[in-house]
């Protein structure tokens, strides 16, 4: 038995076994355009997790999985009484998501704890690479890294957005017992802080040439649902004039919210990803049309700003056609700002590396928004091909994933040096 | 036993015995909301075919069905030679519809035959009151009239819009075998001609304070499928003006294209009654979105038109999207002609009864206009209060619904002393 060695800035992940988890991880729930569904706690999310949790055994690393499904390999250090080092982000997908969106940041911390303890390298914390449940909302967003930070009762309780039976039952099928997520939390005192490496899903770094962005702030993002109220009627014996048509309201509306974000919000994003239209049939007039707006900013107090302009526009747009609309906002997340310091060593270690890099603003959230809350935490983002994400064309340079690997390892090492 | 009496033009109907027949029907199938839902096939509807069976047994009246579902009383004409005079409409309803439409013309003709058979009247013509399958498209518009007059076949085999299975299996447990839907076909050398009251479904009746609408035509009909085709990609992180975002290009066609019908074409009816938007998530920029458009006008040429300039339309909005768009019509129906001598039957009885009538177009579809293929075939309506229909407030005053099934009787009376 060689004595654990100091750490050191010379060790190199083996990306070809990175390169190996990468393959086999997207076979996971392959679609047949060549996409991904790994819905969080479907039958391919849960055989993902199976997956990870014999590459953590296989690695000789400590399998842990706690209250709300997060899944984690743990490389303990020497130190028993040592604070966590957590390394993290999440296997799921959207429904025919990239391979890259969340798998990477998982592998990428996967390989670092196995290339470290290959190395025997002594470490003053714990690390932890952890895949935390449902990231991408397909029940709660977030769930699984509200969850260890102790945020999800009142999260859970608020949420009317899904139907809560199958969510339980989902939940009990992986194993998540409802009543006993508050177990999840960890106490802020045993963590060190929180890094993540996340495809970055838009295309700056890609124009700018860079290698890494380092993420400095999450945009805060506030969804809503928007429900038109008209009066359903005979499509054919209707005349034009005296209709009540939900969702002429409704099309207006997405319209000049699209244009109102333009010309007044140019900073801001806004997706309608969903309509619902009652009863739904070709030959009545649509009483109920139901939308899902999604807006974000980086800046606080200019999302409030926007969320109002927008409620007032509905309000417009409903008037216009002798329509009622409800405005109801289901999710807030606020804007969550990174760590000083682990950002500026993320920083430091492009710098000493090489890297072409950039401070940035994340528009998507991400897990570390959340951690953000309990513990320090930082973000960097690798390159995505033309910034096509949340769809099969997603796609990452290889080069690139090394890359980022490189400097979250060269991140971790200067930390254990300097704990 | 009496011998059977002289058509005469002094009897009357029987207002309570239909008005407890309507009271009766209207509690099966009924909503929590007072609506009415006899979904084609559906439970609902079964249960009210097996109420109407019983109907017509009670009355003496002798009981048929077809191959198709469609199911009749028969009142016999003494010579087994005669041919058979139709009065006809549906039990079945739109979710959540109201209690009168389709309703009223099965039972007025249920009523007539009970009226004519108590009176012992001596018809030169089997009279038969008809109860025609889905008539209002749950799976498939005017399945019982299309299979009565032959016409099913290609019909069917064109329709792309249901699920077949689905629908195979809700004809097999209504005891329709779809193999043998063409035997349901009437020789029309055995028909003498086709009736039916329906309510008018809008208010020009009302406006005009007329007891009785005398249909002259039905106006052509032309379904569409047109769907968007954008790319999915991830709303928060893809720039604005880089999205190609199907439900853009979808909103601004159903805006545009009701201002285009009222501009262009103010005679034409048209309605978007469905939005389908893949993926469907609030976080994911919509690829795909689909619409069921239906158009409609009295002119066959002007219907033509009309469609062009729509699907030009979509064509349009599609590129200011940069998305792509198909455009498949999915049912087409004719501009339908009233027979001009039965009309002019309902024009002479209702001077005679002293009736103030209006003649006018359908704008919204029937049976008749199937039955006019292949028989002689004339239509009333009674008036719908506030022209509101498919709605559970449908409503027509009771006074009128005997006004129009007195009409009825008058016209079968007439026709019986003519034949």
């Amino acid at each position: 038995v060689k004595s654990p060695s100091k750490p050191t800035q010379h060790l190199t992940i083996n990306t070809k076994r990175l390169y190996a988890d990468f393959q086999a991880l997207a076979n996971i729930g392959k679609t047949l355009t060549g996409g991904i569904s790994r819905l969080a706690l479907s039958n391919e999310d849960l055989e993902a997790r199976a997956w990870f949790a014999n590459q953590i055994e296989d690695a000789g690393l400590f399998v842990r999985d706690d209250e709300v499904g997060n899944l984690s390999g743990i490389l303990f250090s020497a130190n028993r009484d040592a604070k966590t080092l957590l390394i993290g982000s999440h296997l799921d997908t959207v429904p025919n998501g990239g391979a890259y969106d969340g798998a990477i940041g998982v592998l990428a911390g996967l390989e670092i704890l196995r290339t470290l303890k290959e190395a025997d390298v002594a470490l003053p914390f714990h690390l932890e690479v952890i895949n935390f449940t449902d990231e991408e909302g397909w029940w709660q967003s977030f769930f699984g890294s509200m969850g260890l930070a102790g945020l999800l009762d009142t999260e859970q309780q608020r949420n009317e957005r899904q139907d809560n039976g199958a969510f339980r039952a989902a939940l009990y099928r992986a194993g998540i017992r409802p009543a006993e997520v508050d177990r999840a939390r960890r106490d802020p005192e045993t963590l060190l802080g929180y890094l993540e490496l996340h495809i970055e899903q838009g295309e700056s770094l890609q124009q700018a040439q860079c290698d890494i962005g380092v993420v400095t702030r999450v945009v805060g993002r506030s969804t809503y649902t928007f429900t038109f109220y008209g009066e359903a009627t005979h499509a054919a014996t209707t005349i034009m004039d005296k209709r009540r048509d939900a969702l002429q309201g409704a099309a207006v509306f997405i319209t000049q919210m699209h244009g109102l974000t333009q010309d007044e919000f140019p900073d801001a994003f806004v997706n309608c990803g969903n309509v619902h239209v009652q009863p739904g049939t070709f030959n009545v007039v649509p009483s109920e049309v139901s939308l899902r707006v999604e807006c974000r900013h980086e800046d606080e107090e200019a999302l409030a700003n926007f969320e109002s302009r927008i409620v007032r526009l509905a309000q417009e747009c409903a008037a216009q056609y002798r329509l009622s609309v409800s405005s109801q906002r289901i999710i807030h997340r606020d804007v969550a700002l990174m760590d000083d310091r682990l950002t500026q060593r993320f920083v430091d270690m492009c710098e000493q590396a090489g890297y072409r890099y950039q401070k940035m603003v994340s528009f998507a959230g991400h897990d570390a928004q959340i951690l953000s809350k309990i513990t320090p935490s930082a973000m960097i983002f690798i390159p995505s091909h033309e910034g096509i994400s949340h769809n099969p064309r997603e796609f990452t340079e290889w080069r690139d994933i090394e890359k980022g690997t490189d400097l979250l390892l060269k991140t971790v090492l200067s930390l254990a040096e300097t704990s």
